[in-house]
């Protein structure tokens, strides 16, 4: 089989490169090119149709994900597969189904229900399904079976998984020296502690990274895309941009060149826990380590202190790593660090995402991004709510607050100002544009 | 009378000011250069006690300001009273009294409820009351007194007021210019449009700017701090850093000088709607002409389009504007750009706002700053879920979140990942610090 990375390299445009040049507005060529050298990604099984394949990387619009999935403690399908659908309303541009429960049965129908309902790049972490396989039928995580790892993703590829996240930084070596020389907050990322677990209890190599080769063949055959997942992640800020975390980040630059030796897409996660001020040198290093690979940032969160309102500590963080060059924002929702998020938690996660990818767009690229704002402010200008409302990232909302306490349909001017409406003052005396 | 800054001058560390430096954790010697200087302002009327004087500027602690204050459409005097308290429960440093309805009696009765009742620093904007003033006994804003604009300061000075944002960069000069270059959206300064329409329609120089001095002599009579407004900030990011900010900004950085040269203490208020690749070079540029003062900034908003989630907005541009020095930073609410806030809305403004600040504390002061953060790490990889609560920045917000669906008190994992806690494994597997 051929990869679109393949494809772009051999000078191909497919009609995933021209949909994603028209959406953006760019020269298919432009995006060909960027595939070929890996530093744009088009997420998208071979085995899958979508609405329309979604770009990620240099020179494109700054895109967002959103996570939804059941857990060992909450498993309602429905549910799931409503908040996944809520996420593209609000903007999510791709979904990951994060299902950790209750059975491995409940996160494959979960997953399949979202695969023939949702059409926006779905991404999984195979491991999810390989440790619950391993607790239902060898008792515990750590006796997870070597084969399985492949033989999970293989399944999940086949049912047409867009991208995987795939720890495999997480190797014996940095394992064994964390156990040595302890962070804050130890390893954070669920993933990244079942391999860590499982390495330690067998002190074995982790199998994604010993056999990677085989994980891009596998790639091969089905054209998905690996998002290399970051183990190593700071879950706080006291352990942001420390040994380990820029040890993984070292061992996962050298899979990237590897993947695309074999022509597979790629693209790199990234933290976490960052304080605000070392946001940029992260992006920068991975930027540089990894030739421009695109990058995926959980967050990055810039204090600890705000459950409750991780989507706002994240948005501020997504923003300042989208300004240095990330190129997509997981979402993160206000339910973080305290519970699974419910479905008017993932929109809020989503929307609060949606505005710092959108912030970004309109710092990097100006009109090209800012044509919302436009129509926004002709219609604040002209005092027209219906329109104002319209334009707002959440109507509904919108709608509510500004209709509350006896404004009228009537009234040209909002419960804030009355008629010291500056807008209102300023169209009598002043012209404006 | 001796202000503080003439005492900074000539020598003299005040109570003020070695309270403002235990709470920093600073030499009082500091704080003194600071305000002598006026690259430190202590916002303190001689007429009023607070709780602790709150310092405001260079190498200090970003702090953050809450609006409260009727409308002409809405006036619960309760109402604003408990907004304020809210606002100071949930960090606000200082609050602003923005009332402007629906009677010159209501706005004077909110004010000196909040005085006695609410013993943070307290600013106004005068020229609400000025106008309130015009229109029951003149008919009109634009037939508002010369002598009430400075009597109304007066009047408001005796009472206590801490600082007054006063339009002084709003210069003849300038609104014609507006005038005959018009932008996209004029002048969104309520007070701002006052004095612009009272410029144009009697043809006169702001009486604000023409008898500055005057002003300062009374600053002189009651140590006022003096906020000079920003009546030209951008109202859409189309019009930020453009000929009229800018242009004002040299007005007040002018007159900044002439403050410090009379001993009294002011800051700069800033935009306002500002695409986020232009917030850094907004600051410095501020810091450069204005020698250093203290800057005020209303957001920044780095996005139009999120009414309903404006809070975000300004948290995002807000930390972007802390790590590039701006020192005092005003809340938005959800509701701002749609009617006035109710009480959840000051609430979740303020607590945006606080989530910038202390993000840019943590990136500017490290320990200083981030106890908290460290508090909050320690509870979690203790699993200690009754402390991670209590050290939420809205304790009650987290223990709503972490025990609804059926997460019980005896549980040490919450409903994102159960079992599957990556904490829980981390402990088991890796020891951490």
């Amino acid at each position: 089989m051929s990869t679109l990375m393949k494809e772009a390299k051999d000078g191909k445009i497919t009609k995933e490169m021209e949909i994603v040049a028209e959406r953006e507005q760019l020269d298919a060529e432009f995006v060909r090119r960027g595939i070929a050298k890996g530093n744009i990604i088009i997420p998208k099984s071979n085995r899958r149709e979508l609405d329309a394949p979604i770009g990620i990387g240099k020179g494109l619009l700054v895109k967002i994900n959103a996570n939804v999935g059941s857990s060992k403690k909450i498993c309602n399908i429905n549910n799931e597969v409503e908040k996944a659908k809520i996420a593209v309303k609000f903007g999510a541009d791709t979904v990951m189904d994060l299902s950790t429960g209750i059975t491995e049965k409940d996160i494959i129908n979960i997953r399949n229900r979202i695969l023939s309902e949702v059409k926006v790049p779905l991404g999984t972490v195979p491991i999810y399904q390989i440790a619950l396989r391993s607790i239902e039928k060898k008792g515990a995580i750590i006796n997870m079976d070597e084969d399985d790892m492949f033989k999970v993703i293989e399944e999940q590829a086949k049912e047409g998984v867009d991208f995987f996240t795939v720890h495999v930084g997480v190797t014996k070596q940095i394992v064994n020296y964390l156990v040595n020389h302890p962070r804050m907050m130890g390893v954070v990322s669920r993933g990244g502690t079942f391999h860590a677990a499982w390495i330690l209890h067998n002190d074995k190599e982790n199998p994604l990274y010993e056999k990677f080769d085989y994980l891009l063949e596998m790639a091969n055959e089905y054209d998905f895309t690996l998002s290399l997942g970051d183990g190593m992640r700071p879950g706080s800020i006291f352990d942001s941009t420390d040994y380990a975390q820029i040890y993984e980040l070292l061992e996962i630059s050298k899979l990237v060149k590897r993947a695309w030796e074999k022509n597979v897409q790629v693209m790199v996660e990234g933290p976490g826990h960052i304080p605000a001020n070392e946001i940029t040198r992260n992006i920068e290093m991975q930027k540089s380590l990894c030739n421009e690979a695109p990058f995926y940032v959980l967050g990055p969160l810039v204090t600890d202190i705000a459950p409750g309102y991780d989507e706002i500590v994240s948005a501020i963080g997504g923003t300042i790593a989208g300004l240095a060059g990330a190129d997509y924002l997981c979402y993160v929702t206000p339910s973080e660090h305290l519970g699974l998020p419910n479905i008017e938690e993932v929109k809020r996660g989503v929307i609060a995402s949606k505005i710092a990818a959108h912030a970004v767009n309109i710092a990097r690229y100006g009109e090209r991004a800012s044509k919302w704002d436009y129509k926004m402010d002709i219609a604040r200008k002209e005092l027209n709510w219906k329109e104002m409302i319209n334009q707002a990232i959440d109507p509904e909302l919108a709608q509510k607050i500004h209709y509350r306490n006896g404004t009228s349909i009537d009234d040209d001017v909002c419960s804030m100002c009355g008629e010291f409406c500056a807008l209102k003052i300023s169209k009598k005396f002043l012209k404006t544009d």
